[in-house]
């Protein structure tokens, strides 16, 4: 019998092989390395991050509705939903912050590697293993020591205070107790094998096709560097008054 | 302009006088006040309540999966239904302190009454006025006093202990912290008059629902204790050992 | 073991029965039986038909989305969602055909009755037996018998053409089609006692919820036609020009 | 103003595109090419066909649940889902014929980019533009042009009889018809300009998920040939009794 620190320790491993793989082959991080980037790569970024962070709260609480059976899960399910909840506002303040119009942003639609990330992430709540979801959230309250590096490498560039990074400042504080509690709840319902398969793999499926996202924002950016007609084009003039 | 008192008085006036016909004209009502009855009605009642109790949590949070919109409510849903979840639970413990076995009790479904109640919570979690919802947690968590009396005489005449009736002890407690925080989220979200007839005609609807389940509660105890057959023989047997 | 014709038997006597406590106690049904009524009744029913009517492509296709297990059910499910797209627009239209106006109406919501059957009808297609839908279907489908006599009755008495009453006109003959087409689907997917439990239920609870719909349509009547405040006050005007 | 004929050019030159870029990069299309496969490739292709192909009535149903104000589109979905019922059972018995089992085959769970697809079409049939989901039906049902060429080299390498081909014979005649049906509807229902974006995005999206599905049927299909540990060792000892 494997114990639980062992399927900790291999379910880490996976996530960081993960992050390893997606990191050495981004465009994206590779721009932000060699500081080939301006503020509208962090717009778009943040832009995409807008969107699907503006559904976790929902799917996240989706798997509490649709795996009713262990009421421990369920209440963990509701609570980190409501911890959550208008997470996206950070996002969409750090994007305003870029520039210094009071109007409403026009907001392109998401990306289609942020929609299929966010269309995963509703399916793996409502179907297959009950447990899955946490797959996500093991990575994704835990992903900081992997991005603060490129974080602070934008930061840095772009003159961003404090108050211009939100999302990563204080979602990284929440996050931390956030990654405590999901390795206790999944201490606590994770009983099987397969159970841990689950959560391995949506922890590795949902972290390559965020690796997808990240390179669309690149292309995406490259487009809009280049002149090229860009979706973002409308919310770029409205924040940088082009 | 109505000030927010006055909604929240006509809204309690109609609550109560919804209760008032309900409880004047319910046959479940009079046969406690009058002392015809036995366990068997408390057991079917309890049945039906953990039947309906299983879903509150979950048709709650589907409220704030639908209605994204404001954060303050969604965040609002997600809370409640994680301090709503396992309620249903404390339904269980109380019906099977009734009797003295360990076995699983054969539970039989839920009422059509039951189950009615349950659809329609479901339907307006999701669909029109977001916020109507509220209208049936504004009565549920403050029905104790119109049904305390009731389960006085209950507890009298059955000889229960409080430990066995910890749904209505225990929650009684917890729902007037909650009526506290649903009068509070419907101040903060509630704006409009449509709003306010929203939330005041799910109140109403709900609570006739619950009281068309409390006359099919009496009407399958009747059943039952006439030697009909009755689909809550099996767990009476499994209960009493009859 | 019983035969499919007693179980089919047992169904009808049971929707029967059901048909006739409705109809000996309905305040609509007496209302037109005795000529108290006029075109406003009528209106208000054929908006309430309207709304449900909307609902029930979409339900039954629920069915087969909920119910993968059976090919024939899912088949059917979805051929008989087809058959019922767009028939709330023959509703609209023999609502519309008793007034001269060429504008939008102003349809107010249904009503909580209509409401709560609608709920229903979707609950019942997602959840518990696969096959209870068709406890509505059967009976819905081969209402015309009960029902005729009333809208002959309403008919005669406001002088309506038959290009008024397409819903029932034309829907009838369709039905027959579909009565068959759902007795056929039934013998084919009903195994069990549990199965036709199930259906029997479902078409028991359905109808008596058709039944209160009724008792609502009578008293918002009384209330319009007693000049009292109501929710069909602008239709009214729209349609009427009162 | 650019009229329908140039519309659809526009979206059949993108799919065209797509298949292109799929088919030239593909490790899967080229090791057909080549001849370097064995019959458990087409195994485990169908194995994930049967896997989206269960899903696809559903979803398709579900964009007529979700998008009502249509009724000639929302009649289309619920038709068009009746049509692909049960073509799962296609696929499922070409992989049986690969073997001469009659017991039920140990079928492993879809991969994760199967289910990514799956998950992708349930979401685009639920949200977003209401008609994107036509840009899945107007690819896949007119695919075979593409693989075609593909099927007849397994074909002939395998020695198939046309029998054990019933998803790819017998689903591309009936696809011919379903490709002018589709076509048919897109000319009643696309309007706007924002219409044909997003069913060609959505064209695009899906095509290109299917082809990262068939990238990793190929990856898996080099795990088993080299005898490395497999989710796909069961159902090929049950198949070929190795």
């Amino acid at each position: 019998m494997i114990d639980i620190d062992q399927h900790f320790a291999a379910l880490e491993q996976r996530i960081s092989a993960t992050w390893g793989e997606i990191l050495d082959n981004s465009p994206l991080a590779m721009s932000i390395r060699t500081g080939e980037f301006s503020k509208e790569l962090y717009m778009i970024y943040m832009l995409e991050t807008y969107h699907y962070t503006s559904h976790n709260a929902r799917n996240q609480a989706l798997a509490g509705v649709a795996h009713p059976e262990n009421p421990v899960y369920m209440k963990f399910c509701f609570d980190h939903a409501a911890d959550e909840a208008g997470h996206e506002l950070m996002a969409l303040h750090d994007l305003r912050s870029l520039g210094d119009t009071s109007d409403d942003l026009p907001l392109p639609a998401p990306l289609p590697s942020t929609e299929t990330l966010i269309a995963y992430l509703y399916w793996t709540s409502k179907h297959g293993n009950p447990f899955r979801r946490l797959g996500y959230s093991v990575w994704a309250e835990s992903s900081y020591q992997y991005i603060n590096p490129l974080v602070g490498k934008v930061k840095e560039q772009l003159g961003l205070k404090d108050s211009q990074l939100t999302f990563f400042v204080a979602h990284s504080a929440i996050d931390e107790e956030h990654a405590r509690e999901v390795r206790n709840v999944i201490e606590r319902v994770a009983k099987t094998a397969s159970d841990w398969d689950a959560i391995g793999e949506t922890a590795e499926v949902s972290l390559r096709l965020t690796g997808r996202m990240l390179d669309e924002v690149h292309t995406e950016y490259m487009k809009l560097a280049s002149g090229r007609p860009s979706r973002y084009s409308a919310v770029c003039d409205a924040l940088f008054s082009r």
